[in-house]
C-alpha cells in the first residue's frame, strides 16, 4: 500500500468509528479509560523499552536536552500519564447536553445538542506524554482521534498507542477510535491535510514553523495553538510592588510554557522608577532583558532590543522591555506584535482597565494577574488540549466542552412552512 | 500596483477597521444602518442604471434565464434591501454581552465576553443583494468585511459598497469598513485567501464548486455554508397524511434553495401503500421521481435511479426515492451522502426517532417536520449569513452571534500562579 493509501484507510476506519462512538455512553467511556490508564501502569517495562530506543537515537543525533527530556519517559512519568487518564474520566462528559431548547409559535421544539466533531486529527512533536492525553480527550468527548507524533517518538508512540488500542477494544470500543500514523514519512501529514471527507478537525500542537505549515497546507479546518508572546502592561496607576511580583511570576515560573510573559510595556511617567527595580530583580534572577534606548539609559543591566525583538517568543530567561506613552500606544504595540495568547495591563485607572480589556485582540485579556493562569485546569475546565490562538470555533484553553459541536434538534408534530 | 499589492492594501485597511468597529457603540451602529437603507433608496436611479449594465452584458453572454433574474434589480427589490438593512439595525447586538462569569478559588474573576470576528472575507456568487446583507451582518456585529461577489454584477456591486461606504463615513465609521474588491481577475480571490495575517474568517456563499475552491485553496479559517442533500425518511409507523403534507411542503415550495428534500428514503413495510400515493401528488405537482427498482415496480411514474443520484442536490423539481429495510440503513444511507445540512424522520416509534436524532450527523436534525424550517428567521436569530454544513465554529443558520467570537476577560487584584 502506498503512504496515501494506507492514509485513506485509516481516515476511513476512523470516520466509521466516529458514528458509533458518538453513542458509547459516559459510563462505558469512562470505565474504558479507567482500563486504558491501568493499561499504561501495567507495561510499563515494556514503555519504557520502546522509549529507550528513541532516547538512544535522539543521543546519537545530538539532540538539545531539553528535547531529550520532553522525549524520555520514566516510571513516574507513566504513573502521571495513567493519573491523568484518570482525572478526564472523572471530568463532566458535555457530549448530549441540550444548551437551549425553546418553543417557537408553531409548536417546533428547537434545541441545540452537544455532540462530538467527529474524526479530529493531532499532529504534534516528539512528546509521547501528548499521545496519551489527546487521545483520551478526544475520546471522553467521543471523537476519534488521528495522531501524528515527532518521528524522533516514533517507539513510544506506537507502544503507547497499541496500549491504549488493546484496552479500547477489549472494552467493546469500536476499532479505529486511537489511530497512529505508522511511518515517519512527511508525506503522511500532507496526505492527511487533504483528507477532509473523512477528517472534521486538524490541531497541531508544537512551535509556529509546525503549525504554519499545517494552516498553509490543510484542505480540513485548523485550530491554531499554543504559540504566546505575552506581554505585561506597566500603567503609570500600576501598585508597582504587585507588579514586580506579577511579572516574576509570569516570566520565570516556567518560561517554555506560552503562557508565559515575554515582553514588558511601562509607562513613560514611572520608568524612571519602575525600569532598574525590575531590572534589578530579573536580573538576580538571570533573565535577561532586550530593552529599548531608553531602559537601557535607565538601567545598566540591559542589553539594547532590536526590532526583530517585539515579535519574538522566546521560551526562555529572556524578556523584552519598551517605554510606552500610554495605555493607546500599549494597545497598538500588543495588537502589532502579539500573537493572540493571553494579554495583562496592570493598573488602578478604571478607564484604562476597561479599554485594555475590549480593545485588546488576544483570547484572554488579564488586569491585575499573571498571564501564568492561561490553562484549561486555572480555568477550571480540567485537562485541556491545547490554547486556541485564532478567532473561529474556541478561544483560549481548549477542554472537553471544546472537543464537541452542536446539532440542531427540532420535534415537530407535522409542521411544514407558510 | 499589482493585483496582490492592491488586496493587501485592502486587508490592512480592513484590519486597521476591524479595531474601531469593534469599539462602535450598538446606537451608533443601529443609526449608521438607518443612514445606509436610506441612502439606498435615495440612489435607486443610479443602482437601476448600473444593474442594467450587468444585465445587458450578461443577456449578450446568454446567461440562463435564473442567473439573470437572480442578478436583477428593481425598484421593488432596493426596497427590499433598504428594509433588510432596517431589520438587521433591530436585532440585538451581541458585542459585549458577558456570557459566564465565574469568581475562582484565588479570588480571579474569569468570564467570556463576545467580540467581533476581526476581518471576513465574503466571496459570493453574481448575486447584489448579497452584497448589501452581508456587509450589514458584518457591521452590525462588529466586524469589517472584504467583498468579492460575481464578476458579473461588478456594476452593481461596486454602486452598492460605494453607497454603503459613503454613508458609513458620514456616520462616522473608519475607513475600510466595508470594501470590494474592484477587480473581476481570479488572482484576486487567490490573494485573498493567502492573507491569514489579515483576515479572520471567510464565509463562501454559492455553489459545491465556489465552495469548494475556497475550502481546497484558503489559508484563512473557511465556514463552508448552503450545499443541501436533504432526506425525509418515512419510517413505518409515520402519519401518512402528515407525511405528504412536509414532503410536498420540503420539495415544492423552493426547490432552488438549499434546505429543500431532494431525497426521500421510504420504509419497506410502508412501500407498497405509500409510495403509489407519494408518486401521484408529486407527479401531479411536475415533480420527477427518481426511485430505486422496487420504487419503479410499485409506481408507472417513477424513472430508475442511477447511483449518482443519491448524492445529488438537484435544486429543482427532482427527488430520488429509496426503500430502505428500517431506521438504520436510513441513518446509514444519509451519513454516507447527505451534506451535513437538514435530515428529517416522520415517525410514531419514539427509540426510531430518538436514534436518529442521534445518529445523523447534520446541523439540523427534524422529527415530524419539513427540512425547509432550518432558516435564521425560523430559527429565531433575525437575518444570517448563511447556513454552515461544517462542524467548526457555528453549525446550522449564522446568525449575528455567529459572527462573534468571545474572549476571556479576567478581573484580578494581583493574583499569581502557584
Amino acid at each position: 500500500m502506498s503512504i496515501r493509501e494506507e492514509i485513506i484507510e485509516q481516515a476511513k476506519l476512523a470516520k466509521k468509528a466516529s458514528y458509533k462512538l458518538s453513542n458509547i455512553t459516559t459510563d462505558d467511556k469512562n470505565r474504558a479509560l479507567m482500563m486504558v490508564a491501568e493499561g499504561l501502569e501495567n507495561n510499563t517495562g515494556m514503555i519504557l523499552k520502546e522509549n529507550e530506543k528513541d532516547l538512544k537515537k535522539a543521543k546519537e543525533e545530538n539532540m538539545s536536552k531539553a528535547f531529550i527530556d520532553r522525549l524520555s519517559l520514566s516510571r513516574q512519568r507513566i504513573e502521571q500519564m495513567a493519573q491523568g487518564v484518570r482525572e478526564v474520566a472523572d471530568l463532566d462528559d458535555p457530549v448530549g447536553d441540550i444548551i437551549e431548547m425553546k418553543k417557537m409559535p408553531n409548536g417546533l421544539k428547537i434545541g441545540k445538542m452537544r455532540v462530538p466533531i467527529g474524526v479530529i486529527g493531532i499532529i504534534y512533536e516528539a512528546r509521547p506524554n501528548v499521545t496519551v492525553d489527546a487521545a483520551v480527550l478526544c475520546l471522553k468527548s467521543g471523537n476519534s482521534v488521528i495522531l501524528r507524533g515527532g518521528s524522533s517518538a516514533i517507539n513510544s508512540n506506537k507502544v503507547l498507542q497499541k496500549i491504549i488500542n488493546e484496552n479500547l477494544i477489549k472494552a467493546g470500543f469500536p476499532e479505529g477510535s486511537v489511530q497512529l500514523i505508522q511511518t515517519t514519512d512527511r508525506q503522511a501529514v500532507k496526505e492527511l491535510m487533504s483528507l477532509n471527507q473523512y477528517l472534521d478537525l486538524l490541531i497541531p500542537r508544537g512551535g509556529a514553523e509546525l503549525i504554519n505549515r499545517v494552516v498553509n497546507g490543510s484542505k480540513i479546518p485548523v485550530i491554531q495553538t499554543g504559540v504566546g508572546n505575552c506581554h505585561i502592561f506597566v500603567d503609570k496607576t500600576a501598585d508597582l510592588k504587585n507588579a514586580v511580583n506579577i511579572i516574576v511570576n509570569a516570566k520565570t515560573t516556567r518560561p517554555a510554557v506560552c503562557n508565559a510573559a515575554e515582553s514588558l510595556l511601562v509607562h513613560q511617567d514611572i520608568a524612571k522608577k519602575f525600569i532598574p527595580i525590575i531590572a534589578e530583580v530579573l536580573n538576580d534572577l538571570d533573565v535577561e532583558i532586550r530593552g529599548d534606548k531608553n531602559a537601557v539609559e535607565l538601567a545598566g543591566n540591559i542589553k539594547e532590543a532590536n526590532s526583530s525583538d517585539w515579535g519574538k517568543e522566546y521560551l526562555d530567561y529572556i524578556i523584552s522591555l519598551k517605554t510606552v506613552k500610554d495605555v493607546d500606544q500599549a494597545i497598538n504595540h500588543i495588537n502589532k506584535y502579539g500573537t493572540k495568547h493571553s494579554e495583562a495591563i496592570l493598573t488602578d485607572n478604571y478607564t484604562n482597565s476597561q479599554k485594555f480589556l475590549n480593545e485588546v485582540d488576544a483570547a484572554a485579556v488579564y488586569v491585575n494577574a499573571s498571564t501564568r493562569f492561561t490553562d484549561g485546569g486555572q480555568f477550571g475546565m480540567g485537562a485541556e488540549i491545547g490554547i486556541s490562538t485564532q478567532k473561529i470555533h474556541a478561544r483560549g484553553p481548549m477542554g472537553l466542552k471544546e472537543l464537541t459541536t452542536s446539532k440542531y434538534v427540532i420535534y415537530g408534530q407535522g409542521q411544514i412552512r407558510e
